[in-house]
């Protein structure tokens, strides 16, 4: 018998029909005598349909009124799936984030989460009764209603598993599990049985969105065991594992891209102390968000500068370059928005050296030019010319054996 | 400058448009410095939605749950009105019951307010905020969600303003306030500048249902000064008093109706103690509510009972009392679900003999035969054939003089 906290997105609850069909699985691990803590989110849509509704009221929505608006809607379903498990003979309790103690500061639309009072839910959960928490939200100190922002509600899944010391907290979306790569783009793509956590992290930033980041940086702070499932299909999902010397552990669990970049390059950028700050910091005073930045010494006292910006940003992002430039004396700016970046993912490859070079080699037997590399001690990502993207994971995916499962000795 | 306390309902919140204008209603009470508390109602239809989403899920709605769901029906209405006020300069804040600390019993679906705490409110009062309240809602002991029921929000309105000892509690309706009968009978039909809280308790029970009877009852507990008005004219509306001994009180404020009657004779019972009870204690049982009833000894020894019951229930109450008459060996049961009753209500007939028997002349000139009859201190009602209806209302509002203001000296 375990404790079970499970999480069902805006698609698993998106109608009457699918929250009947989550209280019946809820009901299954009920009935395996498992204790079950349930978190939902607004029905899909309904979120979007508040929002509209706050603003065709008042265009500049005030951040508080905005919160007490939306947290509505999980609160809404909250009380449905209750319903739906007391209909299948499942005693079941509903909890708003103030009636549970969700306690964040006072950020409105992004607040962060202090603290849970798990007390009720135990009580709960000792008479029997499933316990079904509102996602998204949260009460500050004063008692103002808050919500935590996008991927929120995963948030307050893996919030409660670690208050509750949970054995295991359950993501259902759409998807079965983390794969080695994009199915769309591999067919032989994989489902991983698990993955670490540091890989995950590496792999939701990278463009595999299967999980919001910040719930998976809060499963790592607290060690909560956390699987992402279908919930419209039955299987393991993925585990995501803490396990620090994983003598298991595939060189390389995942690859993953993102085709939301662009660079830009900087040269003969006179090589004084003070030239990135100066250069990255009127990118920042943009509110532009700069990924990898790559920095050569030229032969002539000056430095060549290269860095990447999410696609949509690049004309801003040019222009502001442009003009600290000009002030820098630089002898040129150029930029390029057709360009992706692949990354290697895996723990293994820290106590493998080679990894980097195999890839390398990899896509030079392409014929796939390398514009920039950039390494973590988990992950090498590399950006390409865009129309090289598929070849270049379906290569990578077949040389590291991706596609098929980890063998026990290596 | 004064406290008012002010209420919309579901009509007056029924779209952005409408919020917006109740928005600029309130407004201009802060304009004149008057601190505002607003209760206002779900979007009229939202509450119905709610119930039907949670019927669909779980045809036998668990009433905590209900209370979960229909809940949010206001708290998005209190969130788009403090979005609206502060969209014109009006700084705002919007509460839930839970949030002010509505403390109700734990009887779901109509919960019965215990106590409030209003330092929060007079915390954003001093600031020059308006706050805005849910209606209809509150938490028990254990911080679970409970709804008042029918005319709930009416209600918050009466019990905030009770606690804030506010100077006014103004609910606005979609009438501009109320009549001294029906005008849809009677186009003379007058609006009461006031109405005593007593002649107001007579009237909405009577089917003058401008107000719920459960807000107005909390208003005479708490003596809270009630207002209704129109929240679409501009307009006076009618003050609700608690003058005791008021000189200028009209002999008859209004003349009430309610089609919603039938009524059961039961002839020939022998005399004897307890016949009344057996007889009435059976409907009951069968939770139907009994209004009049009259005795009339009769020369026999026997005795005859007449009463009224609501016209949807005749049926079962006929069936009801044929079986006790039977057990009773009762001479005969006889009934009649087309009549009608009508009431003259007044303060002032307290002090002045002859109203009946004014009231009886008027009908008895009209032709029209008076089946039964019933007085209160402040009310006589007759029950009379359903055909009558509009011509009795008529000849009694000509005969009382309430198309013409009351004149001061009596």
């Amino acid at each position: 018998m375990a404790l079970i906290v499970q999480k069902y997105g805006g698609t698993s609850v998106g109608s009457p029909d699918r929250i009947r069909a989550v209280a019946e699985r809820v009901k299954r691990f009920r009935d395996q005598n498992h204790d079950v803590v349930v978190v939902v989110s607004a029905m899909s849509g309904e979120t979007n349909r508040l929002i509209e509704l706050g603003k065709s009221v008042n265009p500049e929505v005030p951040a508080r009124e905005m919160d007490v608006l939306i947290s509505t809607g999980e609160q809404v379903t909250i009380a449905l799936l209750a319903m739906a498990l007391e209909r299948i003979g499942c005693p079941a309790r509903s909890y708003t984030g103030h009636q549970v103690h969700i306690l964040t500061d006072n950020v409105y639309g992004k607040a962060r989460i202090l603290q849970i009072d798990e007390k009720r839910m135990r009580t709960d959960l000792e008479k029997g009764r499933v316990v079904v928490v509102a996602g998204f939200q949260g009460v500050d100190e004063e008692g103002n209603i808050t919500t935590l922002g996008r991927g929120g509600s995963d948030t307050t899944g893996v919030a409660l598993a670690a208050a509750l010391k949970a054995d295991e907290c359950q993501i259902y979306t759409d998807v079965d599990g983390v794969y080695t790569t994009d199915p769309r783009v591999v067919p032989q793509a994989r489902r991983l049985d698990k993955i670490t956590f540091e890989e995950m992290l590496e792999m939701a930033s990278l463009g595999s969105k299967v999980l919001q980041i910040r719930s998976v940086e809060f499963a790592g702070k607290y060690k909560v065991p956390l699987r992402v499932l279908s919930s419209f299909e039955e299987g393991p999902g993925t585990l995501i594992t803490y396990e620090e010397n994983d003598m298991e552990a595939p060189l390389i669990s995942g690859i993953a891209f993102s085709r939301d970049e662009a660079k830009i390059t900087v040269r003969g950028v006179p090589d004084k102390p003070g030239i990135a700050h100066r250069l990255l910091g009127d990118i920042a005073a943009a509110s532009i968000n700069v990924d990898m930045i790559v920095q050569n010494v030229g032969a002539d006292g000056t430095t060549d500068f290269t860095f990447t910006v999410p696609r949509g940003d690049y004309r801003k992002a040019m222009e502001t370059v442009k003009k600290t430039a000009g002030q820098l004396a630089a002898r040129e700016v150029t930029g390029d928005d057709k360009i992706v970046k692949i990354s290697v993912v895996g723990v293994g490859m820290r106590s493998h050296a080679g990894i980097a070079s195999q890839m390398f080699k990899v896509l030079a037997d392409e014929g796939i030019n390398i514009q920039m590399i950039s390494t973590s001690e988990i992950k090498i990502s590399v950006v390409v010319e865009e129309k090289y993207l598929e070849l270049a994971v379906r290569a990578l995916h077949s040389a590291f054996a991706l596609d098929k499962p980890p063998s026990v000795s290596r």
